[in-house]
């Protein structure tokens, strides 16, 4: 049967067993849902929509016809008179394809009511679905700007969608005669460009589409020259996580002619539109090429589907996805996919953290089934045991209180998202138990990206979350944190007669304003330098800390000139949001179920090998670290 | 620069270096080749071609111009006026692609004459080339009808061959950074269906493409429907050898659009033309469908491109094919791939046997460099050891000594090309030295696979070479052997009162007379059958084999019939043309250079792994048993 078939059964199926008095006006396909759009859809009951979906094997929604949605602009004053003032309603977004409107407010149990009532009474005045949600504290332009996006570009975004929800129920002629099999375009016995294509004979799946920034040649991108990579088959793209090393081709891919969907949690699109914009941003001062324009990032945020973690939904004829949480950064997933109705399943960990961390919970370990699993290796190495997190965070705050003690500047070069977060947390802490008492000022992208965690708290661990709404004591928003926000505000941080703590990207100071600080701060030594994160040989990052007393660089001016490093130098490992070796095993000794096969792959070759040897040994089964270009049959 | 301007380029160069009253009327790509056409071919001497070749880096041929040749027809005329009666010319083959005549006759020093004058007055007289070759002793109607459709089908041949060697010339960025992988189509870890597909980001190369004859779904065919499989990008296809695991469906290639070369020994293209039409003729009668017709067999000879073994010849940019004996059937190959001016070099043994033969010389075990070896495992398993030949050879002749003794019949039931001409070996020493004394009856397409064998002479193994020219003393020749015309004749050998031996196809009794035989012959205890090859699960051979004493069967009638078994079976391993385990073990050891990588294929999955295995404990270097489907990475 042809989708449009499939479709037209499905409506006949819907009118014959809806309520008599629904006025239902469309049924359709809208990515891998099929949504009912009717005059009253309260009339549709959840029990009603949940036997449907049991009926068709498929995520059913029921939404408003937009013929009877108010306006948003009068929508947003009914909102407004409804609700009491004491709520203080922030904003209110509306979805026009969903026909939700997002109530976003500072005390949200005002806008639901009593036993809901309040919200009750919206619904009936405006027809819109409200959802109450809190305000986030520090506002985030990038959110703002896709979800502009998002309403301008409605009737794109549809259209997208239908197109979408087509070519999953498109007619195949599934066999039980069934291979699959798995390709690793980039980011195997390596970090960077990972990138792999999950192959069956009626669909194409790609996970996660990464660049490697230190990389100028064609070893920059995945191998899209290997002879089974087709951009027009691709069925779905899965991002896991927001790092360019798994997101920063996606929106190459449009570039080049992907028109299909994107499926990773809103924290990671939000994410990683911030990154790839700033990845342009970078290059294009520094006179490199990029592959896409904001454009390509823009089309790319039209076609992306998040999912929420532990949601199963069909992404492709006989493949379904489920995310999980993976502990690495807001909104990290590992991509479990289920093909042929579950019958082979294939979990990619994407990068992984197996401890509680203060900002997320450790990786999920847990899985119905499990034939394979692919997992990243970067600390799998026999040698890669990263100190403990508390002796770290110990030594981390006794070099910045030594620091301040001698009136010095700590400069804390931290890629923005992720491990600037957990540092935040760990300066609030200790500036909280009056460890030091000097401002940390946040400079780069490390605002914003702090700004969207503060938007997706359900995202955050439990002990977060309790301290945000059930203590009304949000972290980020510490008195110690201060913003830079122009170059005037650098220059008079770093003018400042008083000691201070600079969170500044990039975090290998290839470039961005952690460079800018070190050329004046470096010749003082009063002065400290704490590296918290791996450096890349070859960056300014690695020579500094290899002890370089002058490194030349160039100015403004195009001149070369010597900096003279006497301000002190720290490495501190144990703040990695990946597991070490330790972790990676206790990961691989929680695992429910053993799997038929583990791949191991980024991270460089020895550890990859390390990490396959070790899981050979404890499981007896097959193990594998598999070269890029390698494509490895699963069933 | 384009196949255009390189061949311009040549042009300018051989025309400049040319001697100055050389007339050249044509340079131009024939395959591989560079061939200049030239009115007075004759001024080329061979150093000056040499250093040609030498500093082209190609392989290069001079011709006469088609005009200066004389019709074949009165050339033939002439020949036969200036070669002496005695010589006995049987016939004169001109192949107007090389302007070479081949002059077949029983005494071919006669027609080369006292230190060559008589050829040189021939080709003065003609112009074509004379290739004197002692005239085969049992006449080919295969070879006669290849060799019709090659000068029918010239100009076309000619096309083709220029076509492909514009392809092989053409633009291609050959990078530095290159990398190398194969796809395992088919035929891993099974019997069946082999197919290669070595990859480089410019090239696509084919090794073998075989049939699974025992499977009737689409496991009986290579795996098209690899994503990385696209019959309009393949380069080159090579054949290793003629049985049709590993050749049958090469014209299939060209009935679904494939038009490029198919590089294999002569001997190979000629038994695998028989072994396909024959195919087609056994499917067309069981009614089964076939996935092609004699037209694309006819197809596919016309685009071979004989190869002797040791010769090396470029098939796509930047790679080069030698081909090996391999010592399993007659014009039996070692595929030898030299990848990027030979930095790489990957060699599949397709089937080999590592010991003389009575036919053939044992396997090559020896390369130039040698990086990656994909061997067979047909007997690679920990219990494959099989028995000596000897022993083997003397059990034979034991069993037939004693059937005929007790006046029975012996049926061998054989596989038609290598195994039957083997066992007339042994058959006919068995005669001369008195150990049985009785007819031995060839029925099925062994005579017209025998008349293969002494049409290349130069294929078989130094013993036999000598003893056909040096002692004239031809054995497929001897009084002992009796052709089986027709069904009428079948029925004289299974009436007749006395005993014989018959050794008939199939061999596994799937069809052919060896069932006929076997219907008949079987409700007497005084016959015999011996098996000398490998029975596949639910064929009848393997009925038979097990003891069974009943077995029904379908007649002419359609009706089923139980055939009553009461002859004595008898099953002989130590025939095989395959390496047992020792000799598998015995061609690692002698191997050289080391390969840093060794894959094994073509066997049951526990054959290859416990090879790979042994491997792996021989060399401590990388052993896989790959899955088809898997794709390796080879550099």
């Amino acid at each position: 049967m042809s989708a449009e078939e499939i479709l037209n059964e499905l409506k006949d199926n819907v009118v014959k067993r809806a309520p008599g008095n629904a006025v239902i006006t469309d049924v359709e396909f809208e990515g891998s849902e099929v949504v009912i759009y009717a005059k009253n859809p309260e009339l549709f009951s959840n029990n009603f929509i949940k036997e449907l979906a049991k009926d068709f094997r498929k995520r059913i929604a029921v939404r408003p016809d937009p013929s009877v949605l108010l306006e948003p602009d009068i929508a947003k004053e009914r909102i407004l008179r409804i609700v009491p003032d004491d709520a203080e309603v922030i904003n209110c977004i509306f979805d026009a394809n969903t026909g939700e409107v997002i109530i976003e407010s500072k005390k949200p149990g005002l806008v639901i009511g009593k036993e809901g009532s309040t919200l009750e009474d919206i619904k009936k005045e405006i027809q819109w679905a409200p959802k109450p949600v809190r305000a986030p504290p520090i506002p985030s332009d990038t959110i703002k700007a896709i979800r502009s996006t998002m309403y301008r570009e409605r009737a794109d975004v549809k259209d997208i969608l239908r197109r979408i929800g087509r070519r999953i129920h498109r007619d195949v002629k599934l066999r039980d005669y069934c291979w699959i099999r798995t390709s690793f375009l980039g980011g195997s016995r390596e970090v960077g460009r990972t990138c792999l294509y999950h192959q069956t004979p009626e669909s194409r799946i790609m996970v996660d589409c990464g660049i490697n920034v230190g990389m100028d040649d064609e070893k920059a991108f995945p191998h899209f020259d290997a002879p089974e990579f087709s951009i027009d088959e691709i069925d779905a793209v899965v991002v896991t996580h927001a790092h360019l090393d798994h997101c920063g081709f996606i929106p190459g891919l449009f570039r080049y002619g992907y028109d299909g969907p994107v499926y990773c949690t809103k924290p990671t699109r939000d994410l990683m539109t911030l990154l790839q914009k700033d990845y342009i941003d970078i290059a294009e001062k520094e006179g490199k090429q990029v592959p896409y324009t904001s454009r390509d990032v823009k089309n790319a945020i039209k076609h992306t589907i998040p999912l929420d973690y532990g949601v199963t939904t069909d992404i492709a004829p006989a493949v379904k996805l489920t995310l999980h949480n993976a502990g690495h950064i807001l909104g990290s997933a590992i991509a479990h996919c289920h093909i042929g109705d579950g019958l082979y399943n294939v979990a990619y960990t994407g990068d992984i953290k197996f401890e509680a961390s203060r900002l997320l919970e450790p990786a999920v370990c847990q899985f119905p089934r499990l034939e394979t699993l692919i997992m990243e290796s970067t600390y799998g190495g026999y040698d890669d045991v990263l100190p403990e997190r508390d002796e770290t965070e110990k030594e981390l705050l006794r070099v910045i209180s030594e620091t301040i003690a001698r009136g010095g500047k700590v400069i804390l070069p931290v890629f923005g998202i992720g491990r600037a977060q957990e540092l935040m947390l760990v300066l609030e802490e200790g500036y909280n138990q009056g460890l030091f008492n000097a401002p940390v000022f946040l400079d780069g992208m490390i605002w914003e990206a702090t700004a969207i965690h503060t938007a997706y708290p359900e995202y955050l661990s439990k002990n977060m979350r309790n301290r945000i709404f059930h203590e009304g004591d949000n972290p980020f928003l510490s008195e110690v944190f201060k913003k830079v926000k122009d170059t005037k505000d650098r220059r008079n941080v770093i003018g400042r007669d008083e000691p201070c703590i600079i969170l500044a990207t990039s975090g290998m100071l290839t470039g961005g304003p952690s460079v800018e600080y070190f050329k004046t701060l470096a010749d003082d030594e009063k002065n400290a330098i704490v590296f918290v994160g791996y450096q890349s040989e070859g960056t300014l990052g690695r020579k500094i800390q290899k002890g370089w007393k002058e490194i030349p660089l160039m100015g403004k001016n195009g001149k070369t000139r010597a900096i003279k490093v006497k301000l002190s130098v720290h490495t501190l490992e144990g703040f990695s949001g990946h597991c070490d070796r330790k972790q990676l095993i206790k990961y691989l000794r929680k695992l429910k179920p053993i799997p038929d096969r583990i791949l191991t792959i980024h991270g460089e070759a020895s550890k990859c090998i390390d990490l396959a040897s070790t899981a050979y040994k404890l499981f007896k089964k097959e193990t594998k670290s598999p070269m890029n270009l390698d494509s490895v049959r699963l069933r």
